[in-house]
């Protein structure tokens, strides 16, 4: 009777080359910006106003960048980490196509490194994920491994893979979407005069604001991205709290983020990442931002900048980690990413 | 003063053959599909993309069918069960035509059965509610009776009339959408392989995957359907808690039974359904489905399944009521339907 | 480093004559619709329905109207309220366009007045706000006073300048939407049979029902309309709780007072609104009304009526104010606001 019920996959069930299609496409509209502007204090201007977007060279306002990485994301829960016990990192995030109402968005995934870990009972899982749009075109991807359980501890181990993954992408990896071009850049709209050149690399920003997270929220968010991972939903699963999905935490420190990198509009790219510390109902979720690097584009008066996002639990801004090296016990989240912003 | 508000209808207010024609028609749109999806687990393919819908023959994907129920069912409740002591059964549910972004619904509902308590406080009321589109088409009917107090107990009683309601819908009551075609559904995008012929009458299936409820959550959901019930949202009216919308259970169950009947795409028929215990927010929503019949239809590849949808707050699955008959203390919903499922 | 972060302005950065112009344009669709539905029990048939707005002459339903006014407020709060002390008080609201799904809205305000206190340490602040279309039309706009604190206490006090604000706005002030037309209002599908005549003049109508509000919703009600302001987010900021956004008040309130006044469609002016008690979690907001005015207008049987909403937590309807001249504690809003209704 179970066997109609998905038990997920196990870490001897992933071969290298294997590809999975995974399943639930999901038309996109007008009502996941709403919910999205609901669940985060959410005011980058490009992707609040279709008037502002048209004048930075786009057809409308696209659906948040991490709202579609979060959709594209979710579709994989099932087949890739239903049995992880860690979601270890990120790598070659890149967005390539801005989404936008009426988008049905699928994704797939390439298994593309294996390596059993010493205990023989578990194992990393490496995949590269792609999500793509109604016509085929990827309009994102991203590398991730996890660390899954094995079923069958007698199940030989495969030969170890690891993938050469980019510890950073340079400025030539990262897309800018076609006819960007902040030339004609409204600073007073968009609510900061901050530009491009006005940032310094080594520079910290703390963004003051904070919101106290409550377990309605992030189940309508994890919910609306089709993730069904049972810790974030069932109580009775996991009796400590249910764990705040990720990706929650990610949304709300980049939202956060607005204040003072108002400007930090599209981001295109994600070196790295790493989920700290579990959040759960209650956290006060606040973020902080360490200026990483900078480079030129070739889009009119668009210039990157690549952008160390912290989002912490409480503690004092700019506490990473310890002398021990490990991370401070109040962050959540170390994200490395790239965004366009005005030069 | 207070006469201007609703006071709701009394038992002696209904007669055979009345027909309420209730208030606050409403127009759908991708924002109710939004929320749907951030409110329960809702994963059918054919409810979440476009794409996939149009290559099932129809015109884009529909709003979700207990959505459009929710929206039907709450505009009867001002009419009908503003005064109910209790909610006591439905029969004869049929959507008669998808419901698209787009599309405005209102509802009219006949009284066709009145039967007073011996108790001379109460009766039982019998209606037959159907939801229209902008073009006076019914987009589903079904039956409904509820008890509802008597305000001035001297009333006559009414004659006693109880309707003829069939206790199942047989697969010729069922109206298939015009055009679909599961020919060439696509098992992978749907996320299951099980087809219509994979399932046998008598069999059971544990869902597995839980919810633990919100306050802010049931809330969000029935005002979004715009029943405005006061045991739902005033602590103070019922100071043992907000009693949650039988329709939020109604949907949290099906969203979780995808785990095993992803491809029970489209609800057809409502054949009966009983709430059997209140459901308050701290409580998991679990759910099991045991398969009661399946039938061919005459759409190309469509099969029709006759299921047994149960939610449940605890205890074991499978456990449906104790050896008095009575429904077991854990078990919330007890819902006959018939779904169509690719062959 | 914290210079990128906006510290508002303070009493003595306001100048008369100055023109603010707010960031962050919003384009709105069915997303904020159906999420007003959600967050709020609101009812009225003009805003629920594309087809009887368009019976009622217009294009088709327009956003409510306190969502165009929390849209355009929102936009304020970081050039206004940031270090506001208290939000004093409304005047010379009126709303001169619907906001359709598809607009962009966005806000400037003027300073209109300035008066330091004699402590030396605040002052109120006048402004004039205006939301505008994307085709600059301005949709609507309301006078604010808010007591804001100095930073520098040697800076000069400024030259007192009070503007002449209406107390109540006359019916010659307010706006008709072109075409509006209630000659064949239908009064069955909006909900009541009460028309403009059947209300008198001193009438006060109890709202019954009641909403215990729940964190969660307020938070996403008041980040929807991205009002960011500190202390309705952060616990850590405000540990006595997170004060509730007064405009989900005035929102809460005006849908209860559906119950009562479910033909009071459409909200044209804004004479003046008093927050006489802060809310918090866990309240149950409860509404009643009082006629205050009436008069015809020149639109085909639309009739004006200005109404005194009072939201309440508790205590008995009709209380307002104790014999010391001071809202009763119960009290949570006063407004007096102008509606169209059918004559």
């Amino acid at each position: 009777m179970a066997a109609k019920t998905n038990a997920g996959r196990f870490f001897e069930d992933y071969a290298i080359g294997q590809v999975l299609e995974h399943a639930v496409p999901r038309t996109v509209s007008g009502g996941e910006r709403a919910l999205y502007h609901a669940l985060y204090p959410a005011r980058h201007a490009l992707y609040s106003s279709d008037q502002f977007a048209q004048d930075c060279g786009l057809s409308a306002s696209p659906i948040d960048d991490l709202a579609a990485f979060h959709v594209v994301f979710g579709k994989t829960v099932p087949d890739v980490s239903l049995n992880a016990v860690a979601n270890l990192g990120y790598a070659e995030g890149r967005w390539l196509l801005p989404v936008y109402p009426g988008d049905t968005l699928r994704s797939t995934s390439e298994v593309i490194g294996l390596k059993q870990n010493s205990n023989g009972k578990t194992g990393v899982v490496y995949v590269r994920t792609r999500g793509l749009n109604q016509r085929d075109e990827v309009v994102m991807e991203y590398c991730r491994w996890v660390m899954v359980r094995k079923k069958n501890l007698d199940a030989p181990a495969p030969e170890t893979v690891l993938p050469d993954l980019k510890k950073v992408l340079s400025v030539e990896d990262l897309v800018i979407p076609e006819g960007l071009d902040f030339t004609g850049y409204d600073f007073t709209l968009a609510g900061e005069p901050h530009r491009w050149g006005d940032y310094e690399i080594g520079e910290t920003i703390d963004h003051v604001d904070g919101v106290t997270i409550e377990e309605a929220e992030h189940m309508l968010a994890t919910r609306l991205w089709q993730n069904t991972a049972k810790v974030h939903f069932d109580l009775t699963f996991r009796p400590d709290g249910r764990l705040i999905y990720g990706g929650h935490v990610i949304s709300m420190a980049r939202a956060l983020s607005f204040n003072g990198l108002a400007n930090a509009q599209m981001i295109v790219g994600l070196n790295g990442g790493a989920h700290a510390n579990p959040c759960f109902a209650g956290d006060t979720v606040k973020a902080w931002t360490e200026v990483l690097d900078k480079a030129e584009t070739s889009a009119p008066g668009v210039g990157a900048i690549r952008l160390r996002l912290v989002a912490t639990k409480g503690g004092a801004p700019f506490v990473l980690k310890g002398e021990d090296g490990r991370y401070d016990k109040n962050v959540l989240l170390d994200l490395d990413y790239w965004a366009l912003m005005p030069m």
